[in-house]
């Protein structure tokens, strides 16, 4: 089960400054409680909100001393980053179209940083940012939070230790309903942030939910993206952003995948799935009944693999906090992800190194990529479904 | 329930000759099974076999008298046409390449045809048939047999009756284990018939399974594909077959739809599933549990219908043998093909109509459509992902 | 697979007459699919109804001639018996009340005999009926049809071969909703048989079901219920037979048991559920679902075995007839039973042996301890849940 | 969703001091991670561990200053009540036995308790707790944690509002499988304290999970139990604490109940389950995967009742934090606990009254009735599986 290494030899909590996630936000309290749940972070400023009397009052009820509410994220970082009892991180979860401004700013102060996806909405932006983190020494965390689900990182461990064999055929599919009334009110007028292509980026569904089944086929499969062949457009008729999308897929060891995500699938849930075949045997993962993993041999039967259950990798281990048969979620999942930022920082600070138990959370890297295979599927559909060479490729190769 | 109707008027079960499925081939005992199961169809002949020893022993082991049975299958066409008291329909189970030979010759000799998919293994082969079918006035089934599933039946009348509004979005799979392993004794000397492209088909994937999955499309959104962007080809190194396909659909209505087969997923057994959603709802359906069906609106809890359950339409119902939580099966899912097609053969011989629960299965036409869509997603792929007009638009169009 | 033996070397399909399920019984109709589906019986005379007229009707609708319908079942029992072209087995499927003098008719006329359960409603009745079976030295069939599923057979050998270590605890219910509805139409004046203390047996419960659930443990675990503490009634108001049981048991080696029965959970469907657990595992079955069964074993991840997967005894293997993932259900597993029946009936024809994998069908010694149980059930209800050692033991140390 | 109300007026955290819980104890981190997900309690003192060494590390471990670390529980519960920012609740997660002193002395010292169960070991300790807590005034809340699962709270809502009708039969079990190894290395020689009578209490089985079933079963159905007849004992050999019971039980409104529990079955992991069939339908849920609730209606389709999805009642609302499909668990449910009772005690002390969607938690009244049923199922089974009033009738009427 979880353990601490790194944050116990340190002897103290993390100070982390949040920025966003005001009352209203979803993944506010999300995040909020992901740093908090393991005992490794302690909230000490926030920018929660970019309206004055909002931030105040939602930093109040978050516990902050007012001293500690910022209500411009700016303030936040230049201040915190030099008071000696000052945050040491910040996590940002604002609009997307911010992540880069604060992001950066941040980087630039010597803070830490824990930010949503999608990393930025330009592919320009990505880069800089990219670049930027890597040259700051610093850690940058992207919150792809479904890779922190304890069975999702058993799938990696069997596909790592070879129990799959060669990957050959890869699905991944990350289905929602929540944009399918086609009643719903949201119109031109009155739209929020995710409908506005500046503020919530070039493409509603890859920016929501396309990049996390990006971040999660690559996770799991160890591979990338080579080319893709793909469409990508808006079901409900009117709508003025992307709403569902569609791929083909060339991996880089030769394997064919596919993509499918959608926001427009009336009465589902949040149904993200990644199904990997070898040689050797296939796995099955549904996010909606995350703690159970089936892992389908070649010539033996199925197998179900548990949280805590046996002939768990260490990294699956790791990932849990409970005994078997009693369900973790969402939350601890996310957790997982602030643990094992909190695992890296700590490392940078005391100077040691993380247990590579808490090495694989998702980077400004894994951010590029995303942003960038958001690009080339919009190319892709564009140019009429002609199967398009992947720009991370390169990346890949320069890594 | 399952009712009698046409046949119960015309007192008598229907003659029917065998041609294929002797020892060792699994569909041919499905085939039997299905035709006797509801106690409509009476074997009367036999060619089960090419090679005479082994046509006369299967003979003989399901019961034929030694002058009904044929070591070829022209004579049997020939002779039971003729006998007075001779086969009215031959059941056509033959390797791909035959279906064409042996059924235009029965339909010239004045017989109905049950036959098994593809229909044929060329285009120019399924267009002459399509039309000497449509042209003769007799019966032509084709055995997509999971469009016999109750569950399937009764997603088909849900999308027709409108509760799941317009269709947006359509996702078909039908992925399969069973040429998975690399170590597989087949190779380029010793081939099965269905490796050979000659005899089996130009793409072993779509003849075996994906020309049930477009069918399975086809006959629950009451849509037809208007273009696809695909890749096909061969996963397993050295492989001189297509084991995959993947394709990105318009259908007539612009709806969008996610297609995938494939039959190198090692450790997966028969995982033929569709997902449809529409303005009002989606529903769920997977082969390997056909007993339930989830229907998912669009703002009401998740439904789960049942075989003999509430709230099933008359089509549903019709498909059913047995109170509530008894399930069925594949046989019983075959056997309801072959329960319409009795239905039609009875009322062509009795000069009545047959009941529309009794008027969905697959005839030439769908077979006509399916060998269509396997040349549409070859020229696809050929074209490097390029969006092709289906061929089959017009003939939807004129039909 | 299903494999043909003994009644192949017969050359022949062996003659049946049907007694009972006329048009209109649910039992019927499965008895005589269950009979022809594998091509081991052939029915040649019938006595379908006790009222003539349907008993004619009913005949021919299945195929009979004339002279083969009878209108009176003790008049088949005795031509069909003399006639050299006569039923060599009867299957009997009468109301409960009826299938003691039908089968003493038909072992008297040295008939073979399939019977469907419950075997007899008194317990004089079934003492003296296994004692004519057993002295015949002619095959008896009880059709606790259950048994026939594939995974059921898995889980007996699963047991047999100790893959489960020492049987500790067993728990197995069957809870149905068809007796749940109050305002239900069937009243004391207008009562079908199966309400009828007289016809219907002293429980209708236990009669219709709790027989099968306590097949079904001893079937699975090779176990007997040494001793019971039960408590039986009637959940619905006004009700005058029993809709509901509940028992804790004492296995032969020193095992606990759960037993539950009912026919008053509303909306539940056909939930026969057993689950065994040893030193070195547990397994689960749900009838629901048959084609998978649950092993968990001490300290390895949970199995999922399927029909015709990996791992299958010889005895489960015999059980299917088709590839892995392709559904078989309540047809085919009755057919089973037929199965079985037909092998052993070929054998004594024949003179030869019958294989193992064909010698795990009920017989009368299973309905005696069925009939047996159920008064012992009866009884301890009676004395206020006192334990009362269950009469099967004696006749178990006797066998 | 989950909504502040009281705590939010009272505009701060509730200051907690923990007993017990320190490093190595699984259920010590469930309850501060419980406290503090919500933002609701503060954890100001501790006295983790009865060896001081280890309760100031563990202390400091959980970040308490020095000063408010204790190495005796009752030096805490002393000195807290009387620092003006002293602990107003202590949580109690200490061995069985010591849970009755530590309650007893926090409420004399006029601090609210919550207290994992059972509450005591003896019958008479849990009278004498329960005057003492209802004679306080103070809120006392015991860790019944699996009713505070969204999806069991909407069961208990459908009960309340009549969806099923009259409640007729309850099936209940928890099956375990973590004390089934016979070579488990636990002997008399180095108990654990579970396996001690004394501190463990008179049942092992009963103790640690008996009484959740009887919980559950009483918070979903609103019923009390009236009669029981019941066997427990070991089914490990050579084991001298009971490892299984199993018990028929007769509920205050005539219904009939199962109970099943045991920690002996290999290979399951915690699988609590409860059936509630009414005369209009029947639930089912299961804490594998608790974020389904099946409800099956008498003559309707089966629904899935989800966590944040539609038709909840306002108390399943109240107890999720996230939109649906994103999976809550454990750590949640158990934390909707402590959120119900951080609202009576803000109550409390803010002179109001909480809302009742806070009013379900367990209280000392649950506790005693579930000590009290412990020594009712031991008393039928010493008696031979004889009916025994439950003495808690006589409480129930009362009340």
């Amino acid at each position: 089960m979880n353990q601490n290494t790194v944050i116990e030899k340190l002897g103290r909590r993390l100070r982390l400054g949040v920025i966003g996630g005001g009352s209203g936000s979803f993944i506010g309290a999300m995040h909020r409680q992901a740093a908090t749940l393991d005992g490794r972070f302690e909230i000490v400023a926030g920018a929660l909100s970019s309206r004055p009397d909002k931030a105040i009052r939602d930093g109040e009820l978050i516990g902050l001393p007012l001293d500690r509410i910022y209500t411009d994220a700016m303030d936040l970082i230049r201040e915190e980053s030099v008071r000696p009892d000052g945050a040491e991180v910040v996590a940002i979860m604002t609009p997307n179209d911010s992540h880069f401004i604060y992001a950066m700013a941040a980087l630039d102060a010597g803070l830490h940083v824990i930010c949503d996806k999608p990393m930025t909405n330009t592919l320009s932006d990505a880069k800089e940012l990219h670049k930027k983190a890597t040259d700051s020494g610093l850690v940058f965390c992207l919150t792809h939070n479904y890779s922190g689900y304890p069975m999702v990182r058993q799938a990696r461990s069997m596909v790592e230790q070879g129990e799959l064999g060669t990957i050959r055929l890869v699905q991944v599919e990350y289905v929602q309903g929540g944009k399918a009334d086609e009643n719903d009110p949201v119109t031109d007028d009155v739209v929020p942030w995710r409908y506005d292509p500046i503020r919530g980026g070039p493409s509603l569904v890859m920016g929501d939910i396309g990049t996390h089944a990006h971040h999660l086929l690559r996770y799991v499969t160890l591979l990338e993206v080579q080319s893709v062949s793909a469409e990508i457009g808006a079901i409900v008729p009117g709508r003025k952003t992307h709403d569902y999308a569609g791929a083909l897929l060339h991996l880089t060891n030769g394997a064919r995948g596919n993509f499918w995500v959608t926001q427009a699938a009336a009465g589902v849930e949040n149904s993200l799935r990644i199904r990997v075949s070898g040689t050797r045997g296939s796995i099955e993962w549904h996010q909606e009944v995350p703690q159970r993993l089936e892992y389908k041999p070649l010539s033996a039967p199925v197998e179900v693999r548990t949280p805590s259950g046996p002939k768990l990798s260490p990294l699956a281990q790791n990932a849990s906090r409970i005994v078997a048969g009693h369900p973790e979620g969402f939350h601890e999942a996310f957790a997982n992800i602030y643990k094992d930022a909190s695992e890296a920082i700590a490392s940078k600070i005391s100077g040691t190194s993380p247990s590579s138990l808490s090495a694989t959370f998702p980077t400004s890297y894994d951010g590029l990529l995303g942003v960038m295979f958001v690009h080339d599927v919009i190319e892709s559909s564009k140019s009429g479904g002609k199967w398009v060479e992947c720009q991370s490729v390169d990346l890949v190769t320069d890594n």
